[in-house]
């Protein structure tokens, strides 16, 4: 039976989790932009990593934290446990005690502060989406990688150990040839938009709605998992009162047409009444159909051809992705631990034990989404096919 | 508590299923072209409709049935009880006996013998798709309507009673303003077509594959549901080897725009490994979620805007659509049943008790339907967004 | 892989289903005590068998019908076909058209009429429980055994496809040895009774609540699927007022000791609030488990030992149980066409074609389910284990 | 609607997830027993606790940790962040500037050191089950009651938020008069016994094996939840060969009978092929139901009398139990973050902000489990219902 044999665990079969040695690891410094949703997220990455990473080459040291609001920030220092509050982005880019810079801004905080904290020789991670459109994107990306630091964009949805696994069949050709993707980011909270900060309303700061909020993840994971699209047809709506101001997307809804002949559907709203936070996906080959659900994540959905019924499998035993950082089989991890997989994964690319791709999305990746957003854009405004197609760096 | 008001139970809730009066109806005579699937399917529920059905106003009987092969014809006859086989659908056009003309014949059988029943004067029933395509739909909807017979087009998921349920509740407007509709017909068997009736890819016979087979009832479920569709943006592809000759589409995909601004997506396919007959939709309104699966027909999911999560509702309880036919709640009902209440419903129009629309999908319907489907079809070829008109009869 | 390789198709694989030969079979009179729930539900697959069995050898006509009401009696044999309304089951008994007696009375009016009935040479099928005890059922068990007639005790979730293959799968050894079995029939209308028939309450004519009701139908796939049971350990509950008369049991709980060493536990209630009708089961061996819920009756729940997590099997397959009959694959089955399986299954043990057991249910089985549903009413009294022991014809 | 009604967010519903004020707390010193799974998992809360919690009043810090192998101890204090390695518990309970004492050792190791941390003044944490057995569990708690030092015994699934918001319903009397709990712990891994400690096999160690591993949590359960047992009747097996040595027992399944009129059945055991790591409980009351399932653990499962059909709740909305310490809505948490809510109940007991009952379990409530788990294992031996009676302090 050839499947799921690209995860077997090795010979033996340990069951006990990742117990491992000490930690004799150097360290980087850490500064961070952000102290809301993404600056306290990474920040419990950082601080979970030395205690369950089995083999620690680069340990994260929590130098300083970057807000808008003084009190604010220093509360969240003292929180987080950062040795100190910083005044403001530059202030990390000009500190050589940080190695690292993570940028959790908002949308037009990325440019700037990534480039200069690259600039400055630190390595960098950015928030999607990496700019607010593909030209700003290919700025970011150029620029950084005219450095040679490490960047990674932070699709944390390829660190779900359930999508890792369905990445590793679908490479290995336990799919066969792609036929089908269909994908979606659904989320609802559009109708009470109070409860958000405001800048992801205001097209100057968040450069688009759902597309860039929830349709950047999905174009991210169809490239990850399926390949690169090749061309788009798409609508958009807004539906909240807009008062003839300038506003941003509240829906998008596509066709796919992918390099090698698959087709598909990619939507993102933020007014799909009663789905919180469903991203879910299903991609059919000749041989083979994953489906996947953020909603329920430590399993993933695997249909072999010629088999009876779709198996749910349950991503937490020996040899699944990322196994080895948890506990034994069957007790599931949360969405806040992808953001350790991923920030781990960035910590080995830095030691020089892993690149950041294939794995892990690179500045390159999140201009690429940028392009396949602007694609979705441009094709809803025109009603035309819009190809897609890449610069180089 | 608004919600599921429209389908409340008459006071005093009598929980016993509907165990009614004798039955004292005048006959129709049924007249069946096609002894495989739908013939099969058709006559199984004339035979329940009487043992069941709680005020039956004409009762069918089973006169002829007409059929490619002979020998095949006659055995269906003996087994499935018609009173004689006949030598071909002119057979049964010309027997006076005849009241109620079935077609259950490929597409390309749908036309000539529709048309020429009703202009004898015999009401009809005919499988989807109506027509080849749009043009051939309007012909034989207006040919027909012009003679005054009942019409019905078998768009079958109209009857599922959670289906119904659905229609009757976004028609009270418990959904409010919709937002989205996302729908999708996945079958799977397309690789390995050896098991299917070889006129279902060829062109001139089928019109279009996954497209009319599948497509259509998409296309009449949105209709049914959500309202008419303003404009679609789609894509095709034919993935079977069709060594240079005419092939049919194996699959299509579509954006689609809504009357009443919601979008959505719409997919069919056949080459879906391991979904077997995946019809799936899912309606966002600004005041409450549906969705549906055709894999668990029993059961419709519902989310009321400012409640805590979806509700799984068994559609199998006193004052449930099409309840009163059957049993104790709980006790659910196959696929084949909806062949009951369509039926059914065709035999009270006939009568005269209720119009086919909009509960049961007319012949208009039936060409509407093509007309969606022409315009994915164009859209694919064109990589243009169409828009959808409709001529009147 | 071993798997599911008991219900492999033939070779050749058609995928289309059963349209077969013509119908050449001998006729065998139906006379049917009962005109409410079960008499409709048996007269319906009367009806249907003819129509959808491949190859039948006895076609059933529906010769008579006896009730309480002459009227509703009457109105009952117009409506489901019978040839002429009877007066009472002693008229059935009494009539030489009718070579099969079917017993859908109340449980008071089971052992009468079966015993007569089947001392006048009709071969006989009755409804569950058999008797309202242990006494009752051998009674009614060595009575008509001793005539030589065909009996057959419906307990007709044998005949659900899904339940079908798992006893085929087990029989077959893939489960290995059984460590659990759990099982649960849940219902909810306790808390409502005016909704149901009086005599269910009425421990003279019913024996037993939710005993004899749901519990033993639990026990019949218990000794089904996984073996007899050895001895039960009990606690039983009334929760309805009662007034101080004798009143049956609205809920039993009982743990299994299986023959083989097998544990496990059996549930009945008429009080589990918001499950409608839900039969539940799932069997651990030390090869693979099976789960099993009657509300999704089209599907099981399949592991295999070494395997990565459960697949959800669609049972209406090519070389399913019963596949032959239906639709093609994907095309779900209902609640009531159990009963055509059951039905279609005596007719052809009437026929010659194959005996009643193991797969049907004799009123043996019938018997053996009242001895553990005693065993448990007895253990609930008393607080001591009780052994399953039962007598020989 | 009153339901949820009892975690309902304040007015204004903020959404945005607990970025809080600084931290300003005094700190705890924690000395902590055991390396391995528990010691592991005990530990990332600790240092999650001070980044998520709202309002801290005690900081834990992380002084000291001992285990059976002085490498692995020194390898898990580096990698943990413990500020030494110790010697041996008695080291641990030797050292002024620990605090809190946290045994998380084998069954055999509770006893003697919780009582001697907590004789010397310690507040204790001690993993489930308290001791081998209800005496040496009483003779623990009323020892360590006799101090005066805070005591939590560590039934972490108390503070999965769903088992909480079940608890918070009921409590409220959202279920009414409940009918029945059944409940169930079903793990697999005693097939394959060398992937597990050694000790979790041998009586005098262990205590026990399911009875004591996975029973005790779903009595504990069911305490927390539904209330007391008032009687017992059970079986018990050992599947496992044991060539004649003293064995625990891999599986036990009882009936219960709770104060107060409902029944329900307990099963646990490592011998359930296929189910990892399945807590699964359904409790039925007059006015509703509520059920759960560890393997999707952010679910809870809701139906109310009168309504349609059961509800999925997913548990990560502002107002849902320990929704302030994570993420916007639906955004799930893990396994392991039940450790975070746990010890966290524990720190504000400590600091004297809340009592450890009801919503954490005492070591009161570690001695009612062992006492109950008693009786169905005299149950099993002798098959009697036993009585279920508890000693005072």
């Amino acid at each position: 039976m050839r499947w799921v044999v690209v995860v077997a665990a090795p010979p033996g079969r340990p069951r006990r989790c990742g117990y491992s040695g000490p930690v004799d690891a150097a360290a980087i410094g850490v500064g961070m932009l952000g102290t809301a949703f993404m600056g306290k997220a990474h920040t419990l990455a950082y601080r979970m990593i030395p205690a369950v990473a089995p083999d620690l080459a680069l340990r994260p040291e929590l130098v300083a934290i970057a807000g808008r609001d003084p009190a604010r920030t220093a509360a969240a220092a003292a929180r987080y446990g950062y040795a100190r509050a910083a005044s403001g982005w530059e202030d990390l880019v000009a500190d050589p005690a940080i190695g690292l810079f993570d940028n959790g801004g908002p949308n037009d905080l990325h440019a700037a502060p990534t480039i200069a904290a690259a600039e400055a020789g630190k390595h960098v991670v950015c928030e999607k989406p990496l700019g607010r459109d593909a030209d700003e994107s290919l700025e970011i990306w150029r620029r950084v990688a005219a450095t040679g630091v490490v960047h990674l964009c932070a699709f944390n949805y390829r660190f779900v150990p359930a999508v890792r696994l369905a990445r590793d069949m679908i490479a290995a050709g336990e799919l066969g040839d792609l036929r089908h993707v269909r994908i979606r980011y659904l989320q609802s909270w559009g109708a009470d938009p109070a409860t958000h900060d405001r800048w992801r309303f205001d097209p100057a700061v968040a450069g688009s709605g759902a597309l860039g909020d929830l349709a950047s993840h999905a174009v991210d994971l169809v490239r990850f998992l399926a390949g690169e699209p090749a061309a788009v047809s798409a609508a958009a709506r807004t539906f909240r009162p807009t008062d003839g101001r300038p506003a941003v997307d509240d829906a998008v809804a596509a066709v796919l047409e992918l390099d090698g002949g698959a087709i598909g559907t990619l939507e993102a709203t933020r007014f799909a009444t009663g789905r919180i936070n469903q991203l879910a996906w299903e991609i059919n080959g000749d041989r083979g159909t994953l489906a996947f659900n953020l909603e329920r994540l430590n399993e993933l959905e695997v249909f072999e051809a010629g088999s009876r019924g779709f198996r749910t499998v349950v991503v937490s035993e020996p040899g699944d992705p990322h196994w080895d950082l948890w506990w034994p089989p069957g007790h599931g991890i949360g969405w806040d631990h992808t953001f350790v997989h991923e920030l781990l994964h960035l910590l080995r690319a830095i030691a020089g034990e892993t690149p950041v791709a294939p794995h892990g999305a690179t500045f390159e990746d999140g201009y690429r989404a940028a392009v396949v957003c602007d694609a979705i854009r441009r094709s809803a405004e025109t009603g035309v096919r819009e190809p897609v197609a890449y610069a180089a760096a």
